[in-house]
This record gives C-alpha cells, structure tokens and sequence, in this order.
C-alpha cells in the first residue's frame, strides 16, 4: 500500500526495530510502499540521523546486489551511565541479603524491560565484533543472554547442570566451581554449537569464575571460540579469578550481613576499550 | 533538543516500540522535543493511524491529570496465521524426531526472532485482560515468558524443580506429571508473587498438562489467580487433559518414529474467541 513520507518513516523504524542486526534489501522497502528506491534512501537518511542524535545507534548500509541497509543498536554513554547507577541503587537495598551473604536478584532478573536494557547495553559493546551465538547457563542467565542475542541477531545456546531427553546426544564436562570448589557437571546439546562458533558467553553472576570458566572448556569441547565473556555482576574477589578478559555491568564490593549493608559499584564496562 | 517532526516521529515510534504496554505521559515528549502538546498529539495521530494500518497495535490514549499515552502491540491475523505456518513447517523437519518420539525444539527456541514473535502473538490475544504477572517453569519456557511480558509489561516469575540459596524462603509443591504419573517438586520464592495477582501461565509444550497444572496449583498456594494459560505446542492427547482452558499456537497431532513423519497443525489460536 502506498503511504505518506510520514507514515512509511513510522513504519520503516517500527519494522527496523522488530529486526535489529538483520540485513534487509532495500527493495523490501520500496515493494512494501511502492516508492522509488531514492525516496526510500532519504526516509532511511532521516532515520539514521535521529538514531544517531540520540546515540540509540546508526543504520548500516550494505552496498552491492546482496546489500541493503541494518539497524545497529547502541547506548548513548550517558543512558549507560544513568541505567547502569540505577541499577546499582536497586543492587544496594539492604532487604536482598539472604542468609550466608547471598542476595536475592530474581526481583531485577524477572522485569523484562531491565532486562532489555542489559542486552542492549551489552550487545551494543560486542555490535562490531563477530558473534555467531550466545551462550549462558541455565538458569538465571537465560533472560539476559537472550536480550543480547535479539539485539545481536544471532541464537541462543543453554548450557544445563543435568542432560534432558528432548536434547538428543550430549557432550558433558566436569569443572570446579570456583568458589565451592565442588565439581559440577555441565550438558550441552550436540547439535546445538557448530565448529568454529565465535560464542559470547553471558552471566548473571560471576564470583570466581567456575562457571564461566566451565563454559570456556566446554566451547574447546565443541572446538568453538571464545569471542567474549559478559556478566551483571561481578563479585570482588580477593583469590585469583579463573577468568581474566570478561565485561562487567556491576561490581558488588561489599556485603555486610551484620550492619545490613550492600555496597555495589559500576563494573568495567566504562572503563573497557570503547568502540565506536 | 528541538526536532523536526520528521525526527519526532522516528525518535517516538522508537521510543514507543521500547516501552510497549506503559503509560507515558505526553509531557515527556512536549518536554524531549520542546514542542506542544497539540503537535506531539498530532505526530501521536500518524503513529496510531500507521501501526493500525498494518495491524501492529494501536496507541491508546488515557485522559487526565495522570493519563498519558501506551502503545499497545497487535499482530494482524495475516501475519499471524504466516508466523504460524511457518513454524509449523519447521517443527514438522524430520531431523527433529528423537528416540522415544520426542522432538528437539531447541533450534526454534534458541532464536530469538521467532521466540519474540511467539511472545508478541501470545501478548497481543491478552493485552485486554489484567494480567500482573507471567509465570512459566525452568527451563525451556523462559524465553517465551519473557517474550511475552515484555510486551505486556508485567515481571516474570519462575518456577524451578529445585531450591536455590539465592531464592530465599519458598513454597514447594508436588504434582503428578500427567504422561509418567510420576510425583514430581515445583518450588517458588516466597517473595515472588503477590496475593490477588493476576497470573498468565505460559510454557512451551503441554501434553497431558501436568506441569500447568502444577503451576495452577502453585498458584492457589501464593492465593493468586489464573487469568490465563498459553503454550507454544499441545500435544495431542488421547486421554484426558488436566487442564481445560487455554491457549496454543501449535497442535502436534502425530509422530510417526518408524516413518519419520512428524504432523503439527495450528494450535487454537485462531479458534479461541478473538478481541479486538
């Protein structure tokens, strides 16, 4: 059908938006609006710039035959900020600690528009990067590891503590956990990782690093590559951490289960090589 | 930042399309734009006008001192009935079949396009009901939980088969698994779910419906109520359903191992009353 300029540009975001990170033929545009190709191009110039004013991200254009043009999420440095210490000061409410000096996060891990927010603060740091899947750990991980891959365009992957039989054959590992130091076994589908996957690996909670370590072997199983390694939070650790190279949204510094007090700071994603 | 309209419309549809289901108040854009409110009324009236063209929702207007503006996401019924289909056709690949007739769904779970879609369908046939809350079970239903509550945007509350330190205190049922009868434990933190909460169950697969019926259960523990039940795919079943009213977008009528034959048809999507 035919439409207004004003009408196709709220149509084109509103579909740009559905499919981030995924190259769509500019003749999708003009066949779906009957319009030239140069009036598709200018709508596409308009929406490009009001991402780009807002730092909410850019649209990509592909040239060639096989080309077409892909919107790139991103963050603006001062909605990171913002989000980021707004996370810090729901961490910090001293009704979370749980005995032992756990906390209770399920509350923040269950809103999804937090959650979104997570997966676009993190795929906007790994967009340049080639990242063909996502990988987390059941459970708690699995809401944000799929926020970065719908940003990221590309699949998730579960790695689970025990084998199901709607998996089909499994490749199983032992590992350490780091801070328990038990061993624990994790279970990934055979069919679900291909060779040579360049795989991001996303967490919730990193303490020691035993789980995102086991996950690390776990991809040398399946002769996979490591192309990153994102987590919510990361405890302080005062032993040497299995994992050295990983991106941080939060860094919980402090637990004081006697005087109820929580002190939790921004992670490393500032402070990490940003890209643009 | 002063705006053209052209870029008012772009920045709010994205805006918009982020926040789905929540009141935003029109002097949040008059202030974002420095602009009246009868012209972001006006850019408002295009963004309706074209997401109602195209059966993608609606933006609903709420009178008074503490109303505002909520977009509230739609799926057409052509394009649901084409995302159905061609679900359909996935699922029904012979590769998926396992030993014992059980089928790998992980693939189709794993990208989260499809999942995201599945979660807009599931959205758009209860954006008229109050729902408070969706409630799934670890593991394979999270993605579409979340998916779900996104759009209407309510939390997501899990249940899981074991306990975990970091839940705090919880309440642990049993049920009986409705295909083995066997006795089976579902647990949820204490302080997840409110009394009076409107709850929409949502899970990937039901056969018998143990497992829903388990979380209804669940339910009447926390004194909260079902205000809705959605699956991604009903099985068939020969004898006896535990649970009567609810909502699927895919029925698995027949698994044939010997044939390698595996038939999936609409679910009762498209037959349950529809609301407009």
């Amino acid at each position: 059908m035919k439409l207004r300029r004003s009408e196709r540009l709220v149509d084109m975001t509103t579909y740009l938006m559905a499919h981030p990170s995924t190259l769509i033929p500019l003749s999708y545009f003009s066949e779906q609006y009957q319009s030239a190709k140069s009036s598709i191009s200018e709508d596409l110039g308009i929406i490009k710039e009001t991402l780009e004013l807002k730092g909410k991200g850019t649209i990509l254009t592909v040239p060639g035959a096989a080309g077409g043009v892909k919107y790139i999420p991103n963050v603006g440095v001062e909605e990171a900020a913002q989000f980021i210490n707004e996370l810090c000061e729901m961490m910090e409410t001293p009704e979370r600690l749980l005995p032992g000096g756990y906390l209770y996060m399920t509350d923040i891990l269950g809103q999804p528009r937090l959650v979104d927010n997570v997966g676009r603060l993190i795929a906007s740091r790994y967009r340049n990067h080639p990242i063909d899947i996502v990988m987390t750990v059941a459970t708690k991980g699995i809401p944000i590891a799929y926020a970065v891959a719908r940003y990221l365009n590309v699949p998730v992957v579960i790695v689970r503590r025990d084998s199901l039989v709607t998996e089909g054959s499994t490749i199983s590992i032992n590992y350490v956990s780091g801070s328990t130091k038990r061993i624990q076994t994790m279970v990934l589908s055979k069919r679900s990782l291909p060779k040579e996957a360049n795989v991001l690996i996303v967490d919730d909670f990193m303490k020691a690093g035993g789980t995102v370590n086991g996950m690390v072997n776990l991809l040398e199983e399946f002769e996979a590559k490591v192309a990153g390694i994102a987590v919510l939070v990361e405890a302080e650790q005062a032993e040497e951490r299995l994992v050295e190279d990983y991106l941080s949204l939060m860094k919980l510094s402090d637990v004081n289960v006697r005087e109820k007090m929580i002190k939790v700071d921004k992670g490393n994603f500032f402070a990490a090589p940003s890209e643009s």
